[in-house]
């Protein structure tokens, strides 16, 4: 059994259901720690998060990534315990196999046997680690970005360990994310009962024709890197649950994943002309999830693309689509950020797996990568 | 202090929520039977019903409304504790002062007066009442209804003591009453991720056109007798409530209120062409509340309109518009239904009160029919 697998298990046995970190960066910075990094743990409220580097100098090459896993779901429904990592037919089975601890594995072993072959590599190795990736995001990479800024320490190149391939190990790679833009819309009416409409004001009625409006919006044509914008609502409710009572309001949320075509602030513009051309009475908040970003040809995408196609043989496909990542937090320092990780077929649902092989491998590309960008 | 108010405050104190009694129909049955009423208890499942009656003979002229009141709401919010009946400045205050415990009070108030006069009247006296008017009317008038149909025991006219006037004693009167058909609708679509759109189907995206349509379509003009019928969409309820789910399925129930112009077949008809004309994939269940009914020109409607002017001095306005009753129930077998009862303007609200006066005039517009009909 290979050391990736042996360190992915130890990782996956800890239960650190977002928020909690259950002792998983400590058992990465440990061994860090011994090859020479430095460490230092950044804990904010509930988030555990840890930066540690090895070196002083620029170019800083930094894995990023997180240590929470999404809840297990119904437990019912696993053929194995989610914490209790398992192999079956060359599947390392467990929650977080493939999002993300797996990665977090080829990382540690990629850099050791980096660090082994040239300790005296240049620029500097990092770990941006967080517990909250899969929570509210908040006290997680966003704080620690925060923290480096403010300190003037920068990020040149990010390796986030998100599971970004489709079918087979880094057959794609995520080199920008679309943005996304979340709108709470509160819609007017006047309550009252069934019986009497003309002494109420009905908000669904007076929101519908809106919201078709919105949902068969064309937002933009996307571009090179990016496709079509997209607006979906994710939420709507209305009502008392009696089936006598018009209800007061109407609460719709949506979302936007958007290209670099439009800002939040046209789309913004956009959806308030709809809804005030319907004549409707609303109140509307916006909570701005991530700006899209997008990192282009350069010696980090360079270096990604050859050594993935040395290790595996075939090209891979960088592409933006896709949800956000704590990428959105670290691409705006400046920094260029890439995703590779791997495949993310059953992330976020019960029996998740990851091939052994392809953690091996991810090793592998993250050890060459290393090898173009630090040798 | 008149009767009719002792009897309404002993009848208010009483913290009969639906479907509770709390010892009303007691109170009603026992000054009842010293007057010569058959009583007769029917209890079903959480529901406390009597049918009382005095006499053997037709025609019978059967008194019908509800001991059982909505709840309270926010109690910081009423001047006067709600089951502590408090007249001020000639209204009496207190949960059910308006629907219906002033008129049940009115009722047995003018049947006490009305037998001591007649004591030998024709046909027969009735009282039918529930305990769940107000609540899911499932094991109430209904059930007594169906009872009294088993052994072939038919009511003449009814004289409901819903709170059908609108500004002062008796200018409305209800001589019919609207359809109600509600609507249970799921739209299915299929749940998936806001990044990946192309994998999921938006529910609401795919409804929201069907439900504009359906909200501002033109159903019928209504006639002589009933307003034109009107849709209502009561509840909208889809999404997990988080912003980056596409949700699987809307939920959706609406009401309609129709007139005798159009019927639930032709409604349910016209509502699953609209769906289907926009390619919804849905399921769809009804509940039929009531059919509409609507009592003409003939001896307890004459009764009424003449006895209203003989004690108010003005002419009342007979309607069918406003919500459901158990009028609806009892209709069906044939009897003549008439809805008299004070003004309606605080019901189901906090700090419902009756003018105290026009509980007076109620008990003697009741008395004036029972001579109209019986002597
Ligand atoms: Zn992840
Ligand atoms: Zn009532």
């Amino acid at each position: 059994m290979s050391h990736v697998v042996d360190l992915a298990k130890e990782l996956i046995s800890r239960q650190s259901v977002t928020p909690l970190d259950e002792g998983c960066q400590s058992l990465m910075s440990d061994r860090l720690s011994q090859i020479g990094f430095n460490i230092e743990s950044m804990v904010f409220e509930d988030t555990t998060n840890m930066w540690a580097r090895r070196g002083t100098e620029s170019p800083v090459f930094c894995f990023a990534g997180h240590t929470d896993v999404v809840p297990t779901g119904d437990l019912s429904r696993w053929h194995t315990p989610p914490f209790q990592p398992t192999i079956i037919d060359d599947y390392l089975h467990g929650r977080g196999a493939a999002d993300m601890k797996g990665s977090l594995a080829a990382m540690v072993i990629a850099t050791e046997r980096f660090v082994a072959k040239h300790p005296d590599h240049k620029g500097s190795i990092a770990y941006l680690i967080t517990s909250d990736e899969e929570g509210p995001f908040i006290n997680g990479t966003t704080r620690v970005i925060d923290t480096l800024e403010a300190r003037n320490e920068k990020i040149t190149w990010a390796l986030v360990g998100e599971p970004s391939s489709t079918h087979k190990l880094g057959d794609v790679v995520k080199n920008g994310r679309r943005g996304s833009l979340t709108g709470h819309l509160t819609v007017k009416g006047i309550q009252g009962h069934v019986a009497y409409p003309h002494l109420a004001d009905n908000p669904i009625h007076k929101a519908s024709p809106a919201l078709a409006e919105l949902a068969q919006m064309h937002w933009d044509n996307g571009n090179d890197f990016f496709p079509p914008t997209s607006f979906q609502i994710a939420n709507i409710n209305g009502g008392t649950g009696a089936s006598n009572v018009i209800p007061g309001d109407l609460n719709v949320m949506f979302n936007f994943r958007y290209s670099t075509e439009v800002t939040a602030e046209i789309l913004i513009a956009r959806v308030l002309s709809i809804l005030d051309a319907h004549g409707l009475d609303y109140d509307i908040d916006w909570v701005y999830n991530g700006l899209p970003f997008l990192t282009g040809d350069g010696p980090l995408l360079e270096a990604t693309k050859e050594s993935i196609r040395e290790i595996t043989g075939y090209d891979t496909d960088p592409q933006t689509s896709g949800g956000t990542s704590d990428g959105r937090f670290i691409a705006p320092t400046g920094a260029q950020v890439i995703e590779l990780g791997p495949v993310n077929a059953t992330i976020h649902k019960v029996n998740e797996c990851v091939n052994t092989a392809d953690l091996e491998l991810l090793a592998l590309c993250y050890e060459r990568i290393l090898e173009k960008l630090l040798c």
